[in-house]
């Protein structure tokens, strides 16, 4: 038997313009894997009758599960529940506990509900209503010949609360499958995939049929992807773990992780593991170094802070590095990376830290460098490690490669030989 | 006439299992739109023979051009170019131009070439090839009864070269449609999207029908978006910004600006016209202040630089606060928000300072404020502005709309009367 088939509708004409990035379908799409369900496509349409019911009217014969996410808002341009309403053949009928929900929403909230926001509470009757514990806007479930489709609001966080908390039990209860799909990862860093490709190809051309390979590249890192699908999963997993450990003794020089975390999130893994805390001075990365320590949740055990050293005179006057210096190295350079990793070890009281400086991009204001230059300094207790990178891309894709080049700089250093 | 039709088909498992989330769809829409070429859908498929050429059957009556991007690797999960190849019937031979380009960029990088990395110059003989100036993959226009069919590669910034260099102007000259697509924004703050609604209904309701009006609602922000569609560009772009004019002078009180511009650009646009510098103090937001301040083009003109006071004694070790007013106040209050914001402008000097603390999640490690607290201060010369915040999403969507909050403070603190 196959897995159940889903298909993921997003509606919105600021999809279609570019003004916006759907993050929503990934976030789906993860969630239901983890379920062992498929995703098939994944389709943006904008706000229009015709374009939703041309989508859904494709889409309902290749899946057994639709996602619709979008539109179900207060405003005029909002139309996914009439359009979803009659084409499901049913009319709208006020629900009395959306009703209720509404109102208290409003009351906690201290603002005064308009007609308008009652509407919300209109359902189609032929439907079941799904509960937005963090909005107005209520989900819908129709069914057609066994076929679940579900109407979500676009927003994220009200998307996930309702599939959290309702969808993705019910969805396991209803479509929960006996094949089971089973994801590992290997993240290599520093060798490009064509390289890495020739290297394993033997032990690719020796997977099974039911195991796939994928290459998934990105500046400087390459993530190898080996997807298996089958009905018992402990015996998949173990087997597609073996697969996988023979790829990653082949490319043992190149391993990062066998976890398919953000190099942010093993960063602050080991550094909790080994009850380290990091401090930083960034100079080129503005801050993107600190952003991503922070979003993890409880990086405050690991995490002290940092100095965002842009204009020289932060890295004289706060980071106390004498201004001879700078001016005899230039402000890009080993030197100045050195002495940033060690102040902000200093100044934050942290057991490591760490210095960058470079030239992202041809900047009037900025130094004469060349663009792409970047100096990465980590420093602990009794050693400092500092390295040189140069970088091919625009000042956004450069920004984010130092960003990660510092990060696993970092886990390198910290990493029990 | 109608104006042309565009489907956007990405390619990649990666998107199905929500590995990653797919930004080259929304930059490609934009592209299109400022041509006049509508996005009809977007559509993203796995890696299999079968879908791809589901997808493009499906895809090729409904529209005039089609783009794929994704699977033109080096790799076997790679399969868009035989795919086409044999969707088209052509059959691939090797050309001169692209190997010696793939021979050069090998060259210039001081790398071995491979086997592999030749076959990247093997391209359908039924096809335009298209220059990759980043990348080995060149990208391939096929046509089919006046339809353009294009692969790109999925990597974004080989991706965007191409599409700079060489197709937009391509399809300029090819779809240069007379029918111009015109797009004029209002970003409001602070009131909800069913308040602003019921507060220009009587606008939105006399609005002609090839105008429309939608609501990109985020957390505490109200994008109100018009569309036009015609033939004459310089009739309708005044048509169009007459209806924006009188929606943006009703809902005033609530107006940031008329340009569709991040929250940080228009920051930035304003310091630089005033010549004015700024300078952070950012604790519960980690550098994210700083990392979106950065990703603006010639950041330093405006940006002297920040400390990431994350930990309790980077407040008062680097930020000089005295413990006995952190032990008084509590790390999160307006107290401690506005000294940090006067001590980011005298440690950085800038001419404005801002300061920003508070709790985004319940974390064991941290503080024991109420969740989603969070005070912003803004200094200048003369004055001092702080406000307090109450927020309700989680960990991720705090930070996010903190700092949204912090660089839309500053803009109100630094704007004209």
């Amino acid at each position: 038997m196959n897995n159940t088939q889903a298909i993921i509708i997003t509606i919105g004409d600021e999809l279609l313009i570019g003004q916006i990035v759907d993050t929503n379908s990934a976030w789906i799409a993860q969630q239901l894997n983890i379920l062992g369900i498929s995703v098939k496509e994944r389709i943006a349409v904008g706000d229009t009758r015709d374009a939703i019911i041309e989508a859904l009217s494709e889409a309902i014969p290749k899946a057994d599960l639709i996602l619709l996410t979008g539109g179900l808002g207060p405003t005029s341009d909002d139309i996914t529940k009439p359009v979803l309403c009659s084409f499901f053949g049913g009319k709208l009928v006020v629900n009395e506990d959306v009703l209720a929900h509404v109102t208290e929403l409003f009351r906690k909230r201290n603002r005064p509900i308009i007609e308008r926001n009652m509407k919300q509470a209109e359902v189609p009757d032929n439907c079941r209503v799904i509960h937005n514990p963090m909005g107005t806007a209520p989900g819908m479930l129709f069914e057609q010949n066994g076929k679940w489709i579900v109407s979500l609001p676009g927003v994220p966080f009200e998307m996930k609360a309702m599939m959290t908390e309702t969808l993705l039990p019910d969805f396991a209860t209803r479509f929960g499958s006996t094949q089971a799909i089973v994801h590992r990862n290997i993240l290599t860093i520093g060798e490009g995939e064509s390289f890495l490709a020739e290297r394993i190809s033997d032990l690719e051309a020796a997977l099974p049929a039911h195991i796939r390979l994928a290459y998934l590249p990105s500046p400087m890192a390459v993530k190898l992807r080996l997807t298996g699908t089958g009905t018992d999963e402990a015996a998949l997993t173990k087997e597609v773990e073996h697969h996988r450990d023979l790829i990653a003794a082949r490319v043992q020089n190149r391993l990062v992780a066998l976890e398919d975390h953000p190099i942010e999130l093993l960063l602050a893994n080991a550094l909790k593991k080994q009850n380290l805390t990091i401090g930083l001075a960034e100079s080129c990365t503005g801050g993107y170094i600190g952003h991503k320590l922070t979003q993890i949740n409880g990086s405050s055990a690991f995490f002290k802070g940092g100095i965002i050293s842009y204009a020289t005179s932060a890295k004289s006057d706060i980071l106390g590095i004498p201004a001879a210096v700078i001016e005899k190295e230039g402000v890009v350079s080993e030197a100045i990376a050195t002495e940033m990793a060690q102040a902000a070890r200093k100044l934050l009281h942290s057991d490591i830290g760490i210095g960058i400086t470079g030239i992202l991009s041809a900047d009037p204001y900025e130094d004469k460098s060349p663009v792409g230059t970047i100096f990465i300094s980590v420093a602990g207790p009794g050693e400092i490690r500092a390295k040189k990178y140069q970088l091919h891309y625009d000042r956004v894709q450069n920004k984010e490669t130092a960003t990660q080049l510092a990060l696993y700089q970092a886990f390198e250093f910290i990493r029990p030989e």
